[in-house]
This record gives structure tokens, C-alpha cells and sequence, in this order.
């Protein structure tokens, strides 16, 4: 199986699984080069990745026996797949336009009364494989996983049709994670390109993927992704029901959205996104916005309910619902029908009326044992972002908010991931939990591949950096590894700790492509005659190591009366005690001639 | 002189400036398409890039009369160049590789005893015609402009050697305004290379341009740059000093930084970075950071004072070099020299140290009417950017803040573009005043023009957000242009009110190259089938009118109930009065027919 590990994003990469009661939790080692000090550890990262496989064969199974293990589930048969699943012209064609034959696996349900959602274990105080999964991926104890999976605070999205997933955590208090969006639509893509999407984002840093396919063969492409997803799959299942009824929202009824989602169910989506806060009385007041309603699934709702002067079917019917979720343990992502769509229908009354009724609903769900986060907006100004996190706080009981950016302004199509990472790092340093990301082709496009690349990468910035913020255990950690490597003028430690290792080499070699140039103590911003981190090296290497031997009390004073607080707590120590021989007295002329003859060589391209 | 203003970035932007009080100053003006509601006002923005000329001829004198109407100023001999200016290549040669021949001016500075700078005359009341242009480029009044410049908290970098430039004003009660370096290095470009990439630059909207240029050719290379640029031009006088003495720190001496410095001020360099923070008892407070020094300027003068063992030329002279940038109308910029290069060296000793004493130089710098902006830094963690805007303007006196990012995490070279305009936003929302934009090379070479570009619009964005989340005057009506032509589908106008028209519309025409496309009423993230801006729109072409006819007091109530506030001001009325006849009772069948007929037409791709 070793094998299912190959294909690392750069050379310095391995697959360094921890193993540990049984369970083989993955992450990445990177390989560093000594430093002047000596050598240094391997850097360890948390890996999104998965094993791959032939897609025409799908994952291993690695969850399986766990589930099996609790005894509380059957196999049933299912409703199976009808061709209309995937549209009209399967149906023409009597089968998909490329049929899924790789392993498939009976499907699982509930026992009678039983609710195997993670959340109902973690009520009952039991700790499970996935719980200890994620608490080794999350470096924490297996209590601290459970305590926030039974309080709500977090969530495990682990349909147990979908054993292919290695378990993670989405909640405040764990490693900000991202979501990437992949799908079909009416006029474009194809199921193995979907495949391909889904194994790109994940290799790039995509925690869950969700498909939001609307095109041709919607049940066929989310067979494919499933089997070959080592990521939760979230799905929101009102795109097929509407294509169900070809397009025409006031044709949907509950009995349709419901079989619907218990077809996904089956297959082992692990959230789906339901707009049950999107009702009727909500609807007048988008009518004034800049933007109306720009969440599809919204809208849908809000034409349903105008077309039949109803209050919503998926709200009235949220009890049963929960029911059907328990039964596969699917998460809800309550969905913000109503979120806004430019800064100008930021925090209107329509976005926090849905949402005060989403944070209601969360609780019924809750009642149900069945997991629950809760979508945000949009577009929001970075001034208005935090008033967000602070109402779902407060109403939504701390369930984990999952935001879309914001985005904090409207005039850069083509840059909305730069629009979007900007509020994003903002929101989720206020508490949000997971990141959906955006890409350069928000408003205009499909995202293809490089812009599937590009939004991964833009949105692991965002998360890290929030996470850097919180000061999340361990993030900094590679922040300081790198930046060591850049001080030591070890580039490939730079590449290789990069996010982007790629794209990090090329940008350097486009001015020094030769192998020299990378282990050279320069680089081209200032050429090898100056380079101010050498220097720096230099002062460092001359000084570093005699600090304490001399004081001047006159430059100590100098410093003491300037009164510096220290902001950066790490660094209490900067203040006093560092004063360095050179600044004494003592010794002077003698440091003086020492660094002279050293700078003589400072700016020579080696030493 | 019309065709200097040609080259639009798109056809639907025109030159438009604001002519009055004999001033014409530089707007575009953007075409709109009708909306189904009426006609458009074209769209007005603030345009930076000012006229174009034949590089090899330079820009017309737009200032000369103005500064020469203050009969303040003499022409003067000069230094002249000295061919060693230019490089030892350029000795070698007997001339530069590429002479200037373009336009040359007489060199002007202050007669004795005068002080030329826009400081100097704000304090004594005058409103100078810089001061009415950069009033009538902001719409604000010209006594808040002359108020801002006499109090310190804003600049306008106008060396009168640089008649060419367009007065701007850099404040943080103005916009927040961006500047892009250029310049070439011991291994890389050419000076025609370095106009192109300022004209490139201007052309998306950088502010201010910096020339950092540290390999051959610089005194002529920043000829070329200063005679073609309408904008002020930064330098970092320590570089070229550096390169007089092959590059050997210790053999500066204040003699010859003090000539560099007359020879960039005669040429017309508007504001110079000046390292005279970096005192000697500061820099062993670097020793035992994670990267050291990584200001070049800073690590020069650090060098400097440890090989002499004495304080800093540049701080022991800073009255004289006071006198100098008066004479000449130059603006500090005083340089964090022991700015952080990593978030692990964030907010500690050495840098507050530094910041603490450019404080105090500026106000020595205040005391003879000179011009004064604080640089700042570089990498900070998000939740550590804030105590940097405070502790700026409480040490500094108000002056404008300069700030390099921050980027707000180390971990992703080849996109610090985005871990750095993540932190200026944030920044800029504090208070920051102008940002220095980070491009995709950051760390690993120097930029090509698709990367100069990538950076300005980058920070265009970060800049404007900051704008919006103040509140600035006007900021937010672009976001809105720009929605409301999304929600009706004017995509010309969408790409049009874009940073970047041609990236959108190329974006977009990757899955939708037609025509049509461009005017239908849909687009490729949802196809024709369905639309939820066109649901929006036809709920409220069908509802809009008609809200106030009837009202459901069961549902008024419902709404009221929850208690929602509007976050958003501008919106105060959505919570009450907009419940629309939809939710009435009185004539909802009808109404529901009605939508149930247009609901059968929303999904077609034309109506």
C-alpha cells in the first residue's frame, strides 16, 4: 500500500504516518538540511492528502471494521440508483455517460432506534477510532476531541457509507481547515475531470471537498468522488432535486428533496448544506438589496415559497430530516440562503433574521445527536466581519462556523481570492471554524484546475495565518522553521517548506536557475556584492556567543529609558541582557578590527 | 496633449479630468450601459497614472509656473553627475550605457534662507495650487488638505526638481494610497526596463514608485524614471552611496551619503528613506533573532556603526540632512531599519526601539518644516498588527504611517503578494496611510512586469477595503457600481468597473467566449437552466413596487420578534415595512399564478 502514498508535492516530502494503537494516522515529513549548528529534524505537517488509487478502483476501506465494531448499524438494500439520478439523457442512453465499476460496498443504515452519529458516542462518553484519529492528526488528547464533538463545538463528518474518509476535526478549537468546491455544471466538465479536481485540491491542502455538480450525471460523478475521496464530501442536495424537476423550482416537493437525500445519503455524503432558515416572511426583505439573493439554494427556497405562498418544506419538515441524518450520522452545514451578496447587503436584517433561525434549528438537530455547522456570508467589509462571528457565537450555541471569505470588497473580479483570503484570515482569527474557498474565477467562471491550485493555496495562507493568531499549538512553529532555513540561506528548505514548493523554485530560478545559486549565500533581490541577511549572519556569528561577557551601563540605560514594552512574548528577554560586546567599552578596538576584516569578506558570493 | 492620455486600460474608460481654478486634474471617467431602470451616470475614479510621453522626451512641466510664482526658489549650478555616479562600468565607458537626451531642466533650490516644502506653507497658511489639486483629486476641501500637511498627519512629496509629478497626498485621512518599487539589481534589467515597468505600474495604479536600483547606471537610470514619471519618486539614498564605495558598509562616511543625497535631491527624488533610527546601542537587540537584520539599509548602517564602533552618521547628521531635504522640498521617509523579517521577530525591543527614536527625529524633521512618513513593517501576525498602528501614532505624532504588508505569515513564498496584503488591509483599516505593495517574488528574485502588476492590483484591493471598512467618503459607491451592474447582468460594465478589466473579461470568456454571453442573462457557474441574480431579480421586478400595498401583521410580528439589529446603517429600514404582498393574505392567489407564470420563463436563458 506504500504506494498509495507515492507521488510527494516535492522531493524533501515523505509519507511519515504516525502509528499508534492500531491507528496509522498520516502526515508529511520534510527532510531539512543541517544547519551552521548543526543538523536539523525532519518537519512534520499535517497532511490532507489521503492515499490515492486508480480511480476506476477507489480507496481502501478504513473504516469499515470500526463502524462494523459498534454493532449498530444493518445493510439494507437501499433505493438504489434510478437512471433519472443522472439526468435525462442517461435515461435516453440507459446508463451514465461513464458508469461507476470499481469496488462498491453494501449500503449501511441504522439499526431501528439507533443513531450512529459521532455526536451521540460522544454524548455517551465513548471515545472512537475517529475521535483517536483526530486527536493524533490534531496532536491533543482523545478527551479534548470528544468534550467538543459532545458540547457541538465541533464536528467529525463521517457518513458511515463513506469508509474511505480519514477522520477530521472542524471546530475553533482545532487547525482551521478549508473547503474547496469542485462540480459540473449545465455547460461544462466531465466526471474524470471532477475525479482529478477532487485528488488536485486535496493534494494542495483541501480538508473537505464539496460537489456541487448541476449538470449531467450528478449521481455517477458523486459515486466516482466518493469512492476515491480520503476527505469528508459535502454536497447540497436541493441542486439535484431541482434537476429532478428539470430546472422548475415551484415543481420540487419534500417527498422529492427527501428521496434525494437519502439517495446522496446512501452513497456516503458527509455533509449536506440545507437552507431550512431561508422562510417565507424572509424572503420581502432581500427585495431591497443591491444584490437580492445570490446563494442558489436560496433562492430556490425563496421561489418555492413565493410560487406557493408556503412556509419552507425543508423547514417545516426539519424534524424529519434529523431523523434521516442520524440514521447515516450525515453533518448539516445549515446553509445561509440569505447571505449577502456585495458589501452593500452586509449584515442586513435578512442575513441575521436567517440566521437567528439557523442557530434555532442547530439546536433541534442537536436534539437529534446529529452534527451540526453553520454557514456564513459573503461579502462582508473587514468592519463589519467581526459582529459575525460574535451572533453565531451567541445564537448558534458555538456550533462551528463555516464562512465563504468574506469577500471585503466587490471591484476586483478576477483577484476574489485575494478579496475573499483578506476577510477570511479576519473571520477565522475571530473564531471561524472552516474556510470555503474562493477562486480567481468567483463571478466570471468555472474554476479549472490552476484556479482550483490557486484557491487551496490562498486559503491554507488564510487559515494558517489565522491559526498563527490564535496561537494555535505548534502553527508557528513552521512559520519560524522557514524563516530559520531563509536566515541559513537554505533554499531548498524554503521550497520544501513552502506551500507551494513549485512555484516557490521556479520564481527563484527564473533569475538563478543554476544549482549554485542554491546553496549561495545571496540571492537576486541584492545580488551576491550586499545581501543584508549575510550580514546579519555575520554580526551574529562575531557577537552572538559574548553578549553577556560585556555591558556598557550607559547603552543599557539608553535602551532601559526608552521603555520598550516588549509586545512579543516570546521575546521577554530582548530588552535586558543583550547588549553586545561591541557596544562596550572593553575590548573595542579589538571587536572593531575582528568585524573589519570580516566585513572584507562579507560581501564575497561564498566565504 | 490629448494622445498623452491615451492607452485606456479599457474601452469604456476615458481620460475625464476635473478642470477648475485653471487646474486640470486627472480622472477616468467609465461608461456604463443603461440599466433596466434607466440610464447611468459614467463612473468616476481617481486616476494615477497621469500622462504618458515618449520615454526618450519625458513629461511636460505641469508645476513650473506654480513653484516658480513663490519666488522662493534659484536655479543653481549643481553638482553635476559624476560619471562615477553612475557605476564603475560607466567610468570605464566615459558615459552610461544609455544617456539621457530627453528634457533637462535648470536645477532649482530655495534661495538662502528659505524653506520650499509644502510643510512650510501650510504653516503659514497658504493654500499652494499642489495643495487645490490634490483637494480637487480627493473632492475634499483645500483647508483640510493645507490643515493635514501643517499638522504632519499628511504629505505631499513635491520636490520642485520634479515638475513633472501630479500632486498626491499621502494621509490617513485620504484614501489610502499604494507604492510599487522598481529598480535593477547587480544581476538583472536594463534602464529601458526600469520606465517600462514605472509606466506599467502607474498604468494599474500605484501611487508612488520607489526606484531601488542598486547595480549599474543608477544616477542615469533615475533620470529616465523621474523625467517619465507623474508620480512622486521614492529612493534609499544608503544603496547608491553603497555602490560609490564597492559596496564596502564600513567605508561610508556622512560626506559621501551627504552628496548622494544633494545629487538624487537636484535630480528631483520626492521622498528618500533615511535608516537614522538604526542607532548603534540598538543593534545587538537583533543578535538573537530568528532573522536577524533584514533591512538592507538597516543592516548597512548596522554594519557600519559595529566596524566603527560609533553611533550612526545618519542620526549624528540628521539636522543637517533636515536643512538639505528643506531646500529642495524632499520628504522623509524614515526607514525601520531593524523591521522584522519573520512573525517570530514581530514587535520585539529592537524594532519598538527604533520606532521610538524615528519619532523623535520626526519631530526634529517637523521643527524645519520638512515632510515626514514612518516606515513601518514587514511580518507581523495578524493579531499583532494593531499595537503597531497605536504605538506609530503615539510616538510619531500623527505622521503618516508606511508600511511594507505586513505579511502575516512566513510559509508561503511565491504568494506573499496575499500573506502580505492580508496584513495591510488590516493595517490600512488601523490607520496606515500608504502601503508598499509585496509582489509573487518577495524572497525568491526580483519582478517581472506580470508581477509588478499582479502586486499593484493586489494591493489596489487591500487599499480600497481599508477605504470601505473607514468608511472613507465615496469608497464604497464603486463596490456598488460594480454590484449593482453584476445583479443585472452588465458584464461589459462588470469588466469595465474592474482593477483589472482585461484579467475579468478574460476569465470569463474562457467558458463563455461569445458575444451573447456578455449580455445573457446568465452565466457558466450555473448555466441557463438557472440563475439565482435573475430569480432575484424577477422576484423583485414582480414584489418590488408593491410592498407597502399590504402587510401581514403575523409576520411583521415574526420578524419583529426576533430582534434582529441592522448591523448595517445604511439599511436601517429593512427590518420593518417590507413585508410584501406575497406574504399577505388579500389577493396571494392571484399573486402566486402570477409568479407561477413567470416562474416557468425565469430558467430560459432569454425572456
Amino acid at each position: 500500500m506504500a504506494d498509495l502514498y507515492a507521488q510527494e508535492i516535492h522531493p524533501k516530502h515523505s509519507y511519515a504516518p504516525i502509528r499508534q494503537d492500531g491507528l496509522e494516522v498520516p502526515e508529511t515529513a520534510i527532510a531539512l538540511d543541517d544547519s551552521p549548528t548543526g543538523p536539523n529534524e525532519p518537519f512534520r505537517i499535517y497532511r490532507t492528502r489521503g492515499p490515492y488509487a486508480e480511480p476506476e478502483v477507489g480507496l481502501p476501506d478504513l473504516r469499515g471494521q470500526w463502524i462494523a465494531g459498534r454493532a449498530d448499524v444493518e445493510e439494507i438494500e437501499g433505493r438504489r440508483r434510478n437512471l433519472l439520478d443522472d439526468g435525462s439523457r442517461a435515461a435516453k442512453r440507459g446508463a451514465a455517460s461513464e458508469e461507476w465499476r470499481g469496488t462498491t460496498r453494501p449500503v449501511l443504515r441504522a439499526k431501528d432506534g439507533k443513531r450512529v452519529t459521532q455526536m451521540h458516542y460522544a454524548r455517551r462518553g465513548e471515545i472512537t477510532e475517529e475521535m483517536r484519529f483526530v486527536a493524533l492528526r490534531e496532536h491533543c488528547e482523545p478527551e479534548k476531541v470528544r468534550e467538543a464533538v459532545a458540547s457541538g463545538r465541533a464536528i467529525i463528518p463521517n457518513n458511515i457509507n463513506h469508509p474511505e474518509s480519514e477522520p477530521m476535526i472542524i471546530g475553533n478549537a482545532f487547525l482551521t481547515k478549508i473547503n474547496a468546491n469542485i462540480g459540473n455544471s449545465a455547460v461544462t466538465s466531465s466526471i474524470r475531470e471532477e475525479v482529478d479536481k477532487l485528488r488536485w485540491a486535496t493534494r494542495w491542502g483541501a480538508d473537505t471537498v464539496m460537489d456541487l455538480s448541476t449538470g449531467n450525471d450528478i449521481h455517477t460523478t458523486r459515486e466516482w468522488i466518493l469512492r476515491n475521496s480520503p476527505v469528508p464530501i459535502g454536497t447540497v442536495p436541493i441542486y439535484q432535486a431541482l434537476e429532478k424537476v428539470n430546472g422548475i423550482a415551484e415543481d420540487l416537493t419534500w417527498e422529492i428533496f427527501r428521496d434525494t437525500v437519502i439517495e446522496q445519503a446512501e452513497q456516503g455524503v458527509d455533509y449536506m448544506t440545507v437552507h431550512a432558515g431561508v422562510r417565507l416572511p424572509y424572503v420581502p426583505l432581500t427585495s431591497k438589496r443591491v444584490t437580492g439573493i445570490v446563494s442558489r439554494g436560496g433562492s430556490i427556497m425563496a421561489g418555492w415559497c413565493l410560487a406557493h405562498h408556503k412556509e419552507s418544506f425543508l423547514y417545516e419538515n426539519f424534524d424529519e430530516l434529523c431523523e434521516i441524518f442520524a440514521a447515516y450520522d450525515v453533518a448539516f452545514s445549515l446553509g445561509d440562503g440569505l447571505r449577502p451578496g456585495s458589501v452593500a447587503d452586509a449584515n442586513d436584517a435578512a442575513q441575521f433574521a436567517e440566521l437567528k433561525t439557523i442557530g434555532e434549528l442547530c439546536k433541534r438537530a442537536w436534539d437529534y445527536d446529529v452534527q451540526v455547522m453553520i454557514e456564513g456570508p459573503g461579502h462582508v467589509p473587514l468592519n463589519m466581519i467581526q459582529i459575525n462571528n460574535e451572533k453565531e457565537e451567541e445564537w448558534c450555541g458555538g456550533a462551528p462556523f463555516y464562512t465563504l471569505g468574506p469577500l471585503v470588497t466587490d471591484i476586483a473580479p478576477g483577484y476574489d481570492h485575494i478579496t475573499s483570503a483578506i476577510g477570511a484570515a479576519h473571520i477565522a482569527m475571530g473564531g471561524t471554524a472552516m474556510l470555503c474557498y474562493v477562486t480567481p474565477k468567483e463571478h466570471l467562471g468555472l474554476p479549472n484546475k490552476d484556479d482550483v491550485k490557486t484557491g487551496v493555496i490562498t486559503y491554507k495562507v488564510a487559515a494558517h495565518a489565522a491559526d498563527v493568531a490564535k496561537g494555535h499549538p505548534g502553527a508557528r512553529e513552521w512559520d519560524d522553521a522557514m524563516s530559520k532555513a531563509r536566515f541559513e540561506f537554505r533554499w531548498h528548505d524554503q521550497f520544501a517548506l513552502s506551500l507551494d514548493p513549485e512555484t516557490a523554485q521556479s520564481f527563484h530560478d527564473e533569475t538563478l536557475p543554476a544549482e549554485p545559486a542554491k546553496t549561495a549565500h545571496f540571492c537576486s533581490m541584492c545580488g551576491p556584492k550586499f545581501c543584508s541577511m549575510r550580514i546579519s549572519q555575520d554580526i551574529r556569528d562575531e557577537f552572538g556567543d559574548k553578549i553577556d561577557e560585556a555591558l556598557n551601563d550607559e547603552n543599557r540605560a539608553l535602551i532601559a529609558d526608552l521603555g520598550i514594552p516588549t509586545f512579543n512574548t516570546d521575546r521577554e528577554e530582548t530588552i535586558e541582557g543583550e547588549v553586545s560586546p561591541a557596544v562596550a567599552v572593553e575590548g573595542e578596538q579589538e571587536m572593531a578590527r575582528e568585524f573589519r576584516e570580516l566585513g572584507s569578506n562579507v560581501y564575497l558570493p561564498e566565504r
